[in-house]
């Protein structure tokens, strides 16, 4: 680990993309993170504003301003957070990683490279395996995967998978689809209104196969139907996969407990609600063994924009950083997690 | 056929469990009917009371009142229809149809019997079999299985399904769970929340596993996971099953395009959206064929309240008194559907 | 009244801006109208595409295309609705009306000339009073206007309003924004979201203020403030006026009943409330005494597309044609309106 | 100040109605509140149940389960805070102040007394007035008075508002309504729902009407008018005021810019959205003059259950005990609001 990421200083951060909905949440984050001693946020089209004047929501709370991802700034830096469309995050990490910068890169640029064990960059499975103090080059999970990964994990690691295809029914909140404005996102269009989209090869099918293979040791087909639900934040994953001969309902729930005892992010629920971890960096899981088909049925609730994005990438800086995987994201001993109460 | 439902006469209705969100569905569809002379709706809680001081959006279409499910009235009637609890049916269809009335059940009670094809009762499949004239028993389908039966029903006709297990995942808005208030149905929780519920051991598991071995004479096991999404109306089934050998897309597209070429209101779509469907008696159906895992992936967008109620009760009520199903449902050449339209 | 206008007779109708969400409305209405033998529908952006495939929700009701607003099948028209910008109305209906089209101009383009009694002009007051027989050029109100007079009108009518400000606080459903995406109404920024905008100079001040002048004979300044709500369509006024001296609580409710006595839209409730008229073309009016400040505190609820737009543009071809103003509009004696019912 | 509101050491804390809405909110905040030491939450109809098991939002932060009312760890707290109904509060208070605890008390129960300067209640203006240090018995404001106070305060106290009534519309969030089910606040019924209640009497009218008097030594009559908006949290006070002689835009802008200059949670807006205050102690305020009714238009949209309830109660606790107002409500230098931003 260089000098930039010692576990005993203060860290500068900044953010490229911050603008969009996984920018102004890393943004909200890292404002608030106790190791962070400043917070750059990059966007081309807000340069020169204020980040108040942008996200009101964020006014008195910081008055820094958006500078130019071209901006020194940026560079100037231990840990950069890229937050951008796809194609641009492969464009800026060299030079960025050059100058000794710790990269967690939310696009999707580098993650099968990841996943297929290339250096140098890490998938960043965080609740599943923290990228190792002193990694440089993080590529964060998308979204959807996140929580199939979530919901499948102790399963697959564990061979209580059988051989066939996995399914994954994703229903995603509208923040997942991007701060700009489309048709089909118009508010009298998208509300009350429940529909699949790009059923035949979404990006994410490819992640979902790769972490699957990974965890598991065994290739298998991936069926994933992501669908947009009339909610702002929230992302539920049914997973649906063959259970390997003879295992029960007991086995199950065992082997889930086990694996997220001392989970400072997952939390294993009746049922798994996108309400109970609005806003907050936890997932909650909830498995079941169907008697009839043999199908194991497993849910995954996350906030999409949390831990679905900027709070696993602040959870891989903080164990990249060699800190501890809580900080500034408030769970555990003292818990300050950003969520939404409900009965 | 007796006298009660010729073709050429004008028929009463009654109504039982109008108060409820079927049953005052079934009273603005009725109302609205140019063949239904009278509508008598019935509900022990609100009995006495006219229908627009109990549901105010009804007031000045109607100076009806509501009755007591044990008033004459109800009786006196060609056609009742049964929006009632598990249980209630089954007590008072015998005396009803005993009276010469035409039964529409809304509820659970006789569908699987239906199903078996057990005598009297007729499975009311509407748009994939239209009871026949004379038609006395209706056994009116649940919502979800309406759902996953238009998804399916041509593939599982012509031979294109394999051998193996049926997963319905289903979405639907919270006017599915009824109309008494309950504290996860409450608005403050229920809103910007999605769940699973009743994973293990839901009614239509059962019905649909039913159906699905009707129409294709092979059984197979079902799993059937049901969601709430929020939202007032609407419910999407996504349903994955394997495809048989050798069916490629083009097959599946021929296929359902035959299988609802005439149909009134099955739509074949791009894509499935409740939005599209909202209010009115419309079912929207996409199919797609996954390359990666070989299985079918097919959707389907009804109003839970109206094509997954009270719409299809009204098409089996017309086509059991003889006449053209699309009456008052406002599909077809003089079309009046109650939809909200959407870009 | 020219032979176009016959009331013996079935009347075509052209509708310019057919794809916004007034003239999609007006779509809807008159496809499902018993006199109207065609609809042609006009919109520059999607000429020549079906209405099916522009508006999925209105699929298998009609075969028909968009047209150009400039294709002779417009204007070879009995009736014109145009739904269009503001300027466009104005430049397109004298062509219209010289070629013996009856204009209802859903527009702002003539509405203040129409309440200032200019010729040819005549103002669509509808429930308040209907437009004669023989109109052949009909301002629609606006959305807020028709709430606000609603409210207001059995009191300015009868005197009971003193002088002084009428202060209208109107919270409007997003669809009256239009159907253009924009930043501030794309779903995850307008979704849990209540906000006043255009707090200075919304065009429907002085439209409100003209038609209470009107109705009262007296000016009055008005202080009008719009904001969006959450949902889709529904628009509440709530409407404070100084009442006049020695106005009682049983003076205002035995006006407003006299008033309203007749109406085949307007319904006099306990509480005015958007989901009682959610898809109908009723207005919901409220009104009580608050004895502390002598103030009339009045509430009207209406659907903000069909009341404030495209039901009582239906309702003034009613009348500007001689027909029965519910004509297609399903109240009365054979109701059907298209409305939610709640408990 | 007695020993136990030193400013040197942590204090506990006890909530007595820590289930209903404002409570758990309560909890939430104090989990996170960097000298309380430890909460205690209060729940007759839960005691023995664990935070989590009640509040799975919560599950994994704390291992705190609930206690009865009458528990002996209630009154062995630093800080008491009462989230009961009404009349509970006025019996519980005299046993804890008895016992030394400082109590803040939620309900309406002794607003009005405070405001009328009756000892020993002070009332908790908290961002027009914090309490003082050493204060024992605070009495929290109402979510309404809140915004209409923030909304007002500023013009009253610089003698900007002439003689006549103050008009108050408040649009509120359902869970204002509290966490009790009830039939209008069902889902399918709240949803796409905007009403009025309460027209004639609710409580807050009084509040507000002396909190007014309070700050301008004025009396003037208030007609308030409370809303039910579809959206879970988030309160926006549209405020109608006559300006006094003479006062122009830019006085008010001068005025109000003075009043809130230093101000940890109000903020000067363009526009006043509940979007941009939601799970946060901010208060958005914006204020015009209309020229043509001389009215101040003034518009405060704060989170009814933080700014609205809990937050406020923090902040009133926090300077009760000689501490800085902006403990665990992460505003200013090191801000952590637990805010959504938006566009």
């Amino acid at each position: 680990m260089d000098a930039k990421s010692s576990t005993n200083r203060m860290a500068k951060a900044s953010i490229v993309g911050a603008r969009g909905y996984l920018g102004r949440e890393l943004v909200r984050l890292l404002l608030n993170h106790p190791r962070i001693e400043s917070v750059v946020p990059a966007s081309r089209s807000v340069a020169g504003q204020s980040v108040g004047a942008v996200l009101p929501a964020l006014g008195h709370r910081t008055d820094v301003a958006f500078v130019d991802p071209d901006d020194a700034a940026v560079t100037d830096a231990d840990v950069v957070f890229l937050a951008t469309p796809g194609g641009e995050a492969a464009r800026l990490a060299p030079a960025l990683t050059e100058a000794g910068c710790t990269v967690v890169d939310l696009s999707r640029d580098h993650r099968l490279q990841a996943l297929a064990g290339e250096a140098p960059w890490t998938y960043g499975w965080a609740d599943v395996a923290p990228v190792p103090a002193g990694s440089t080059h993080v590529a964060n999970p998308g979204c959807y995967p996140t929580a199939a990964v979530l919901a499948l994990a102790p399963a697959l690691q564990a061979g209580l998978v059988a051989a066939g295809p996995l399914i994954i029914d994703g229903k995603s909140g509208v923040s997942g689809a991007g701060v700009a404005p489309q048709p089909h996102l118009h508010y009298p269009e998208m509300n009350e209104s429940v529909t699949a989209y790009k059923v035949l090869g979404h990006d994410h099918t490819h992640e979902i196969r790769a972490a699957a293979t990974n965890l598991s040791g065994q290739d298998r087909p991936v069926r994933f139907t992501p669908h947009l639900v009339p909610q702002t934040r929230g992302l539920l994953a049914t997973v649906y996969a063959p259970a390997a001969d003879g295992v029960t309902a007991e086995d199950l729930e065992a082997t889930y407990a086990r694996a997220y005892a001392g989970s400072a992010f997952v939390r294993l629920a009746g049922e798994a609600n996108t309400g109970h971890v609005r806003g907050g960096n936890f997932a909650d899981v909830a498995v079941d063994l169907d008697p009839e088909t043999g199908l194991l049925v497993a849910r995954c609730a996350i906030d999409n924009l949390v831990k679905g994005g900027s709070g696993t990438a602040v959870q891989n800086m903080n164990t990249a950083l060699g800190w501890d995987a809580r900080l500034g994201l408030d769970a555990g001993p003292a818990p300050a997690a950003v969520v939404e109460v409900a009965a």
